[in-house]
């Protein structure tokens, strides 16, 4: 076959082998998804067209297309997800691609989502409005181009964790998303770590990362008592 | 000489010429600070050390050298200022130098000034707090270093125009000052615009031009009653 | 709504939310036009194709697009002027796109606008020609591409502020505008701030938030009597 | 006073205010740890020399200073740990300075941490060695200079998140820390999110956040039964 | 002629002269071609689209284009290989054309290749599963996009020299390879060089020259005696 | 010996070799410098400190050291200079150094200088009153930190070749004159070359290049009547 | 008019004014060009493609159109050249379009040129089959894309200015041309200046100012006698 | 201990672990270079400076400190050389210290090393002269700083593998060496590979791997007989 794919994967990390559909052929696509519908509990593509998507979808009627997020997903009718939820809070609606890959990426993984979007710190109390159902979460993901200001003001407001996602949102000295991302580095709000320009997928599976320890944390005290 | 001190700035831009003192010698910013000081209404050189000034005050006791500031001025006593002021708003400690060069240099320009400082984003209640004497200012400047999310979160409260100061406060991915100063171009607020990094004299003198011109623009409209 | 318009933001900032065309599909933008030409004194749309223009000029045939500028505003018939005007200088034909966004974007603020364009510094004698009337603007806007000497030469000639818009005018070594916006940063001029490449916008926006607080200091001077 | 100490913070993140010791005088450090010690449940102050320390341990003798972290810190006698451990991963011995940084954070902030030294890529049986000390914890952060493959590495072997410290340990076209950096952003292993190079600080605090909600989580799920 | 074809190079560096395909016309890259095909033992062109290739194949029917390698050549029916081989090892599926590019050219030069492809260092246990294969190349060539850290394991698994090329696969902070390439450079085990981003064939070239020296030295110590 | 002193570079180049003092011993300065003294026309040394130069003065009392300009030269008593002279322009007194870098090389490759320094744009009258010397130079070299706005009005105002020289004097976004480099390359002016940052001897070097095969055509043609 | 053309260019620099086709219309570029071949001694455009060309050619059939270099012009019959000539030498066969632009530049002002095509260095006897003819130019242009090596050795073995030109052509760490940029300004040869990437137009015209002041040099020592 | 030294590294790669010097203290490296001393069959530790060299040469007398490679070594008395040797080729005098550490670690690994230093390609003739020796090398390591070129020109000329080391010597847009770098990133010319700027080490152990595998192969082929 023209690829190893990693189905020991969920063995050795407790997550699974995940697609990443750029740059490859409908057919490819089809096969590898198919392969993954098989072995594991759940089968994710990210950046997938809604062309190549087809495709898949007639092969395996039962998988779903996200259209947003560039998402291909088939999830079991009855898989529940973990308590508490993750925050997703994004600037402006350009960045809505990427936080929507994040969202459903954490969801496939397990993990309840609260969607919180357009409240860029150019109209502060918009965000303010929504702070109580941010403060709530578990884990937070905060997507936002141009001067990526959201990620710190958050990161100064809540007590979880903070993974801030800078997009290519913006034109000029904006650098393809390189300043927000370099701005996100220098937060000078402490808890907030940063994964890679328009990256919505590793936001949303390291929240789900976070999300599923803290959920083993309690069955493992649960557990022990 | 070994220069051609512009004293025909004054009246060319309103202005008067500044000393640039950073690698001028003790004996060349004497000279130069002599000349200004005899043919100019103010005399104001910047990036001085205390050791360059003493050879000055000594020669010119009526200057006074401001430590933090790195300034060396002369105003004479009856000097007043214009009507209205600028805010000066910084987010850290860190950034106090360049705050205080720009505080410095819009007084010596003819602008009262108000010190908003240590109001960084990671903890938004003290910059609200702050908001009413921010927002009835002529003009706004912002100083600071990290992600610089300040200069945003002002311009999305005030109605005044927000020159943004990066500062080099920072390490590592903060590229000595350049992620701020890309951060603060690409500001999601509008009405903010940037001068180079650490560059608290330009937003000084910037500030003052504004504000001039505001006066003058009353004076003049009311000439014309 | 798929987004926050921030209607609050003109009672907080004395200027109207205004749309960033890119990116947005045209049903989306009709929709936010109609929004703001219902709830605000103007509706302002920028970096908007011809195409995307025409479904919202027959939603709303009193709204005008103007090509150059790639804007699409509303302005009430009976809405006048502030006294004085904001200079709009440029340095070459192909920066005429900015120097318009500019203009366009100040005179829906409710700024007058005089237009300068063409006398980049390779032919000073252009310039120098139109000093008197960029002498006596309340505020300067200076767009270039290339290497951006026009700034420091304006603002070595003026005494109101002066606004740099670095153009991506320019190859090679011009690095889609980085070249001159670092240039503009570092003008040996004072009283010169910059905006981000291309960002017409920005500089209009700002230069009227500048003119504006000129307007109102005089108005508070007079009430003052 | 000199800096407005945001004491509102441990109500509003449930952590405590920290002092970035770096550019501050032995008398400013002295006077802000002395009040965090009065108001808060531990002090911390980083990137603090032994010169500087020692005036405040004169001051307050039940402080105490680690060398290699060049930390500064008061931690009441009967604090314990949350259940579970923090994962401390590092490289080389050239990167024990920030790996300490992150450790002595994450311990003051009421994580117990193993530390895993010295086991780069270029050995590999080193860290496999380690694994099962790895996988057990409840996050794990690696710090690394170099090319930091260490990140991607481990990010594939663990199934809990990963925080990646890049280090300035290198030459050349290490470029400062910036070529681990951009390595650390493009990790082809899921679950590995980034704070800014030699920011141990950063990465302590962040996994503290992580561990903390899991700990909360737990408690919740109790209360809730 | 257009070009001066250094035939004069098989004689001063022992290798054939290669066609460089990219931007050449199609009648170009025929006639460059036929010439090389008269007066070489072999003939080579890179960077050829199947579009081109065709009318060369048309002309030289005895020639083979390798579609994912993009590469054109003829190789006389009765040459064989040199003794040992050249292992060419790639991290994921995307980087296939390179690594292709790579083995073809080695192969045209004269060595025999091992590929040994999808191994990168997120699933661990696929690398090490072909260890042994690797460890008895001659020469490995390690192709990768994203961190590019398969370089490193590799480096410090084997004692032959590894040559490493960073490929453009990745995306945001990946800088279109730059980033690979910076890390390749910032390798932390010794015995690695590096090639241009996607230069599979600089690489496959390298790798010949090894490979012939190692030959030729063979041949030497033998006549020798 | 530790070097191959070009000594063969006069006959091939029309040049004498020059000695980059740059991080050479004093010994080996000495040793060079002797040599050169000994084998050419003339003997110069960029880069030299006076504590370095004092001792070639000892060993070779005829040469001179000019502190500004970095440079230590012997130039026998009866040579003389070609034709019509360099003009070397400078912008602020901080570029001085570079400048005169920059005249004494070119005045010991035997072209006489007219020097005009400190005329940069931000006060243009000043160098507008000293057009009629630069316009009659053979070549002009410009010299300027900052914006380097002085190389495109010089370039526009003259018709013989212009060497811009950018220098690192700046701070912040000057990026340590890259920022100025990059400028002056982006030339709206035609007839604008540029050599390295602080380059003062390539350019002297350069023009003296110029200068030199201007009075050769003259001489041949001359011969050829 | 759209533009303000720089009809007062040719009395003050020496040389018409040129057209910079690069994104004029078809329209624009007409209306220029015949303003331009009214006014001057000879039209000059370039970066014009053959369709916007044709329209021109049209109107103007006397003009011609220079395929490789892109270049429109109109010269007057009976024009002659300067005595000598300009060597214009490039490395490989992509560099074409650029040098050609470069030599055809240099004719349009009055130079000949002689042209030295494919002498790359990594086949160094087609450089040295050359060197007479180079050696004997009144000056050099060269250029090269890659690592552009090809300027310093050229730089080493001739006495007359040579004008280096990096070009686009390359890829990966090429950066666009800016690799051969940095690798030209930092030339160990002696006598070598740099225009921007691609320029060849720039290097052109610098090498005819450098030309013709070489002219008028003995015209004036002549006219002197 | 502080280090988990990697004994196990001769066994793995065939080569001895190497201390790198730089940021150990003169503790750490004495430990180390006792413990590599007893366990290897050499022991060889970079980038040493002359004082920490004492401390273990006090210790160790056997071992010797070569002050311009700035490397520390013991080798047994009776160790031999491979048949064939390495070509270390280096462009100028401050090129040195690169090219000893280069030429010092290849010995210490077991080669015998040829030098040509200072043969620049300003000065062709130079390298010329010495094409002989250079030829006959198993594999030739090119350093040099500037713009790099006698990596290319020397690739052009020989058939064995060349190895390209950057130096940092240069200034302005040298950039550290990222200039060289790139510059030998984009050779013209194939067969050559690069390593990190001034990393002589890397440059001779690759160099050895090379020398060792061909060295083998002529063992294997022997033995196979
Ligand atoms: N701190 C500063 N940063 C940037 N520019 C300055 C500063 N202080 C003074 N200047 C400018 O430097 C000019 C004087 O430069 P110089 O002739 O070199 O002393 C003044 O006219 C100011 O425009
Ligand atoms: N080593 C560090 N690196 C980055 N940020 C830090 C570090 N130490 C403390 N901080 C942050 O700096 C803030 C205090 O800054 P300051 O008010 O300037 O002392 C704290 O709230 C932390 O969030
Ligand atoms: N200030 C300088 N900047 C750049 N190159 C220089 C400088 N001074 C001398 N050179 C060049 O350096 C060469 C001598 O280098 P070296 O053999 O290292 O002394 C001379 O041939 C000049 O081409
Ligand atoms: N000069 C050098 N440059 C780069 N890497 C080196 C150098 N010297 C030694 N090394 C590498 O550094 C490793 C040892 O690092 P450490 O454990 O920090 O002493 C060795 O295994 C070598 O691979
Ligand atoms: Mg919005
Ligand atoms: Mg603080
Ligand atoms: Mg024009
Ligand atoms: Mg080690
Ligand atoms: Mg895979
Ligand atoms: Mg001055
Ligand atoms: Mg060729
Ligand atoms: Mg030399």
């Amino acid at each position: 076959g023209f690829a190893k794919v990693d189905l020991h994967r969920p063995r050795r990390t407790g997550f699974p082998e995940v697609i990443y559909g750029e740059g490859k052929t409908q057919e490819q696509l089809k096969t590898l998804f198919l392969k993954l519908r098989e072995s594991q509990t759940v089968a994710l593509a990210t950046r997938v067209s809604r062309e190549k998507a087809e495709a898949v979808l007639t092969a395996c009627p039962e998988a779903e297309y996200l259209e947003t997020a560039g998402i291909l997903r088939w999830i079991p009718k009855d898989v529940g997800y973990r308590p508490g939820y993750i925050a997703v809070v994004c600037a402006g609606t350009s960045d809505l691609p990427v936080a929507e890959e994040a969202a459903a990426t954490a969801e496939t993984l397990g993990s309840r989502v609260e969607r919180i979007y357009d409240v860029g710190v150019s109209g502060l109390h918009r965000l303010i409005d929504q702070m109580d159902v941010i403060r709530q979460a578990q884990t937070v993901i905060v997507v936002a181009g141009m001067e990526g200001a959201l990620a710190s003001v958050v990161g100064g407001l809540v007590d979880s964790p903070v993974i801030a996602v800078p997009t290519s949102v913006g034109y000029g000295a904006h650098l393809g998303g390189l300043s927000t991302l370099l701005s996100m580095l220098n937060s000078c709000a402490a808890g907030v770590a940063v994964v890679n320009i328009d990256n919505g997928f590793g936001a949303g599976h390291f929240a789900a990362r976070i999300h599923q320890t803290q959920h083993w944390a309690t069955l493992e005290e649960e557990a022990a008592k």
